[in-house]
């Protein structure tokens, strides 16, 4: 039987344990909600007092050149296309998740029907997909005249009779943001394109989580978020990855000037520059964009392999401690116990999952909570310790073995 | 004739003088491009150190609640709306110009559609408008299948007979980037109207330039910028307003959770949310949109009328002194020279425009240059003085009468 002194043990031994202290983490919280937003890298404090007070403040419009203002979506893109099995000239780092996937999407749909292929018109994904994924798949379909049909399979086990010959795209969350499901990314698009179909992830938590392949494993396009696993700041510009061999004909409807090929020519027509950079649009929020790299800085300084192997023992010691520690209570594990199949989160679900969360929160033990029932925690092995999962299990405990949550405790309006 | 300590003593009986303190303006520096990156408020150091240090390193994930993040781009719309003419519940901020002016374009050429118009199947706009908007005009009319076509017109005279029972939608940007010319939005606006088309105004270099009364002057849908006259820092999301009583309707591709009826019941089928917030898509970057605050609270302090009066004396001694001093040299003002048709910009052409701009960026005085042959200078009267003027002008006149510039300069990439 596991204790709090093993736990310290443990810690002692991590290899990444130096790694916490390049962030900034209040003190009384054991914060269990990276996968929602990431914690503050210290460095990110000074980098965005250098983007406001002196790339702004002192050099002014003379930024954009030099202080590299207009190639960072680029630069930051080659940084993180190493976390996601990616080369350089792949990935620019812009917009949110919802308007790149959209961009993504688009450009499945529009190589497909191009190469003649419009009797596809399905687009296959899951009913449990982080809803904005559907909500812009919805979205795009009823702007096309060419009447796509949404297909929402309800456990991964449908996608071997979902995904067919009239399927145009198969668009899916790599690790689920509720249950912390994870598919088999090789397996999920070598599945695609034995049909015929093109293969879309969206890496929300995947990237700075998992070790995800994207080359290696064949997808064709990926978008993501840098809020989260990555610490890239409150709505931190968002991703878009397109594998090299679709570059060249990615056709997207949002061409704005960031896209064209000569920007400041002024020209009145469109024209598509060349790479990564036609998924751009139009001008990016610099503050925010900025720091976006101090959290890749980090992950620079170890590996996804090491994050992994710290964040699997991580959630199978918390699975093992809420199971073996409240097990007279009625929690039932949501995430899957398979290590091939799990992400960096652990979700139960608990009849009064709600209050209970308020109750972790109320005593400095953060998670959060998704609808119906599901209590999330996300465990960041760059800053969670062993003996956080400890703490927070003991936290929980006391509050199930006592009640000292309100069952009628009412939502807020964002959780 | 007009000497410098005339213009010192203008500055002292401006009424408006104060303000400049509010601003974080580097020595040595004549600052005429507000029209591109607007000046640093103070405020805006110490506000993003607060959002980047406190709300998310302190407070983490509970500030998307306590510290507003989740009701920013209303709150920030809100305040934006005062200065354009519109009420509130009209404009978010959020996202940037591009894809902003993408959900306008769409959601009026939809309504037009829908209401049976479907012979309407025009959408006007000048050559000379920014780029962006006209590729994405190109790129929205390119991905929907009812053919639209782009009307481009060389002359804002040219409108009266562009405009026709063919066309669906005007888009205009309200004050030329480049020329600095001004539309008359009530005129042009009912003009469309009788001809039975939707006015979509870009307000990029009118909001905070230009008073502007949207509705008023009868505009259906605009979007704008933060980081130009409205002093938002770089890349500042833009804005995006409609015209109450087409917000019932409003549809737009760009359907993300955030315009969700419900964004956290996370359900598997898109329902619009009511108002404005139908405008939204995805997450934004808090940091740099927390800031745009900074800069409008400096507007809640005067009036726009206030800041017409000094901006139309700051760009009329500009051209005055220009003119007289610069009479020798191939300088052509491009600006109307009638205050009806100016907005807060004076341009000059000048055959080495490209080469003179740089020499007068080197002696401190910066503004911009656009092809062809275009000097720009941006006229802040928040920040910029009488004086201001009097000396970049006196720069201007050393460079040109002794030839310090020189005539092969290469561009920059970004310039």
């Amino acid at each position: 039987m596991m204790t709090r002194d093993d736990c310290l043990a443990r810690d002692k031994a991590d290899k990444l344990s130096s790694l916490r202290d390049q962030f900034d983490l209040p003190d009384g919280v054991i914060y269990l909600d990276g996968n929602s937003l990431g914690a503050r890298p210290k460095a990110a404090l000074s980098r965005v007092q250098q983007v406001v007070n002196d790339e702004w403040g002192k050099d002014l419009i003379r930024s954009w050149n030099k202080a590299g203002w207009f190639d960072l979506p680029s630069r930051l893109g080659d940084k993180l296309a190493t976390l996601i099995g990616a080369n350089p000239n792949e990935v620019v780092v812009t917009d949110s998740t919802s308007v790149n996937l959209f961009k993504a999407l688009a450009a499945a749909l529009h190589k497909q029907s191009r190469e003649g292929r419009s009797q596809r018109h399905v687009i296959v994904t899951e009913r449990a997909n982080f809803p904005t994924d559907v909500y812009i798949a919805q979205g795009l379909a009823s702007w096309l005249d060419r009447g796509y049909e949404i297909r929402m399979i309800d456990s991964p086990e449908q996608l071997n009779t979902a995904i067919d010959e009239e399927t145009a795209v198969v668009m899916l969350t790599h690790v689920n943001y509720r249950a912390g499901h994870m598919h088999d990314m090789r397996e999920v698009s070598t599945l695609a394109h034995a049909r015929g179909a093109l293969m879309l992830w969206d890496l929300a938590h995947s990237a700075g989580a998992v070790p995800v392949n994207l080359n290696a494993d064949g997808a064709d396009y990926a978008v993501g978020c840098t809020y989260k696993y990555l610490n890239g700041g409150p709505g931190s510009p968002a991703f878009i990855w397109v594998a090299a061999q679709h570059q060249e004909d990615f056709r997207q409807p949002l061409s704005g000037w960031w896209s064209h090929a000569s920007p400041f020519a002024m020209q009145p027509q469109f024209e598509a520059t060349g790479g990564i950079r036609r998924a751009l649009c139009g001008t990016q929020p610099i503050a925010s964009l900025a720091m976006v790299e101090c959290g890749l800085d980090i992950f620079a300084q170890t590996s996804m392999a090491a994050l992994r192997e710290k964040s699997l023992a991580l959630t199978d010691l918390f699975i093992d401690l809420v199971e073996s520690r409240c097990s007279v209570h009625p929690l039932k594990l949501v995430t899957p116990r398979e290590h091939a199949h799990r992400g960096s989160q652990v979700s139960f679900a608990h009849p009064h999952g709600y209050p209970v969360m308020q109750a972790l929160i109320a005593r400095g033990v953060i998670g959060d909570y998704r609808e119906p029932h599901i209590m999330r925690f996300g465990f960041t092995p760059l800053y969670t310790r062993f003996i956080d999962v400890w703490d927070a299990v003991d936290v929980l405990v006391d509050i199930l073995d006592n009640k000292r949550y309100d069952p009628a405790a009412l939502r807020d309006a964002v959780t």
